[in-house]
């Protein structure tokens, strides 16, 4: 492949807040093909990650959203990451609950979908809208209950394209859906992390701040494991943990109306005891809620167990301004 | 923080082939602070990543490791990806009991952890041995039934340990553990791989010859988006999918015998049509099964859809030696 093929290549790379591709936009400097082998045959790419100039930067950015300038005008109360270290236990079930029961109690909620490769929160919330840009920084969409989302889904083309990036361009996004989108005014700003404990967990806890962490697990040990593994992340970066919860804790069989433990007995409070954090609640599997979730209507939930979650959250970081009325 | 704090800091981060820390093996080249402002208070931290030149790496590598030794003395004949895009749908126990399976039919597999900082292998095989580093590679630590495993928790003095490190180091773990582990000669190498599609996914596909991609979903629909991203890479990155695998399918109440679609209807065959890839098979949540791979003894484990899901495998990727004996 010549460079013109790269540079044909590269101009298919999206640029993920001002919707051009990259090579338009100027970021792509210079290309050196230093023998003519062919890419698929493993020949060595060296990529060179380097800062745009000022003007690099400006020429990019024309007409479009001045960097950064949304983080200043934006007054968040609180940050709140939603965390597990595992995947698909149910982070942004619980993301989106708590945010939903925050909403209905009267605060300004906004949900940050952390999760670039995997996003589950527009899905959830029935969104397809795309965020509009202005000069102050992007838009997050609206949900039926008013609160402010924002989410790598809602700029794709197709909600199946797979954003096949490394970790530094993954931990960009991530910045600038805190620094140049307009969140305005929240009382709670909710953050849906993806699994591990790499490049988004880490730039979350260092870029944002995070005034504490909602851990969530499942009932099998193994989750609890990489749990723990997570929790050692957060104690680390000396980030406070609210609590834990259990999701998938059992199941209730709508024929006999039987109590379930699918993944076996509940090793919930092997994770709380050594860590000190209370048990925030134990969320069942419920047939219901996962069609729901799949249909975009969490927001017509109802889970009881969100009740004590969101009280128990409330009372460790309560909101600093008055509620604004109730929903 | 100075110069000498953050050298010390430093000197806490393994290499993790070499059981040494990055600042005695001298990959920390040169500490640079400009200001004596502390790290914590958010700083600006720039890091240059620079390869280690030939002295360097032979002042490291002193009486160990022959780097890139491993690879070229051993003779594996398919490598196949467990992948999914969504976390917890079940990749680690579907890799898990297909490396079973085929081992009880008699053929010679490894199975290598690429989920590193979310690692379940070695818990559901019982492993906690040590790998040992020979002057050819590391030696993958045996089972029960003689698989050869290779994981980041095996390395780890702890397993709730996080390993707290961005993508460039994670996909270095990655391909250490295809160049310099010594696997010998084996009929199949899995490989499990962590959720999303950046860095590792990206890393497995572009540096080790993947004849083919075993897809894991759930029935949720949310699920199958997201694995719909994880099959999207794989068709921009030309790697043959030989089939998905529904995790989670349904439950079986132990109470009543009834069946439970615990998320609601399956959407697998919508998955498996447009991408033209087979059914390789669906698996019910059994709490049997989550507490053998608790304990440890996944090789116990059977899972009547695993004979199906291994004949449909071996018939796309047909072992090239006979097999050596039946277990």
């Amino acid at each position: 492949m010549n460079a013109e093929g790269i540079r044909k290549a590269l101009a298919q790379v999206q640029d993920p807040e001002r919707h051009k591709d990259i090579v338009s936009l100027g970021m792509v400097r210079d290309i050196v093909v230093e023998a003519d082998t062919a890419l698929d045959s493993g020949a060595k790419v060296e990529v060179q990650l380097t800062e745009m100039t000022e003007e690099e930067r400006r020429k990019a950015l024309q007409g479009q959203t001045q960097q950064g300038a949304a983080e200043h005008l934006n007054k968040v109360d609180h940050v709140l990451a939603i965390m597990s270290g595992k995947g698909g236990v149910g982070k942004s079930l619980v993301t989106g609950m708590l945010a939903v029961e925050l909403a209905r109690r009267g605060y300004r909620v906004g949900v940050l979908d952390a999760d670039i490769t995997g996003p589950s929160i527009p899905k959830m919330f029935g969104l397809t809208e795309r965020p509009i840009s202005g000069p102050i920084g992007i838009a997050p969409v609206k949900s039926k209950l008013g609160l402010s989302v924002m989410s790598i889904n809602l700029l794709l083309p197709n909600e199946d394209d797979a954003v096949i990036w490394r970790g530094p361009l993954i931990s960009g996004a991530v910045k600038q859906f805190w620094g140049d989108v307009y969140w305005g005014t929240l009382d709670y700003l909710l953050v849906d992390l993806p699994p591990g404990t790499a490049d988004v967990p880490l730039t979350v806890m260092q870029s944002l701040p995070i005034d504490g962490i909602v851990l969530v697990t499942s009932p099998q040990d193994l989750a609890g494991m990489v749990v723990r593994k997570a929790a050692n992340m957060a104690a680390q970066l000396d980030k406070p943990i609210l609590g834990v919860v259990e999701n998938m804790s059992h199941a209730i069989c709508p024929h006999c109306g039987e109590r379930i433990d699918l993944f076996g007995p509940s090793h919930l409070s092997a994770i709380c005891e050594p860590l000190r954090v209370p048990v925030l609640g134990r969320i069942p599997i419920d047939a219901q809620i996962a069609t729901l979730c799949d249909q975009g209507q969490v927001e017509d939930c109802v889970v009881p167990a969100f009740a004590q979650i969101t009280d128990l959250v409330l009372a460790q970081v309560p909101a600093a301004g008055p509620i604004s009325e109730a929903k």
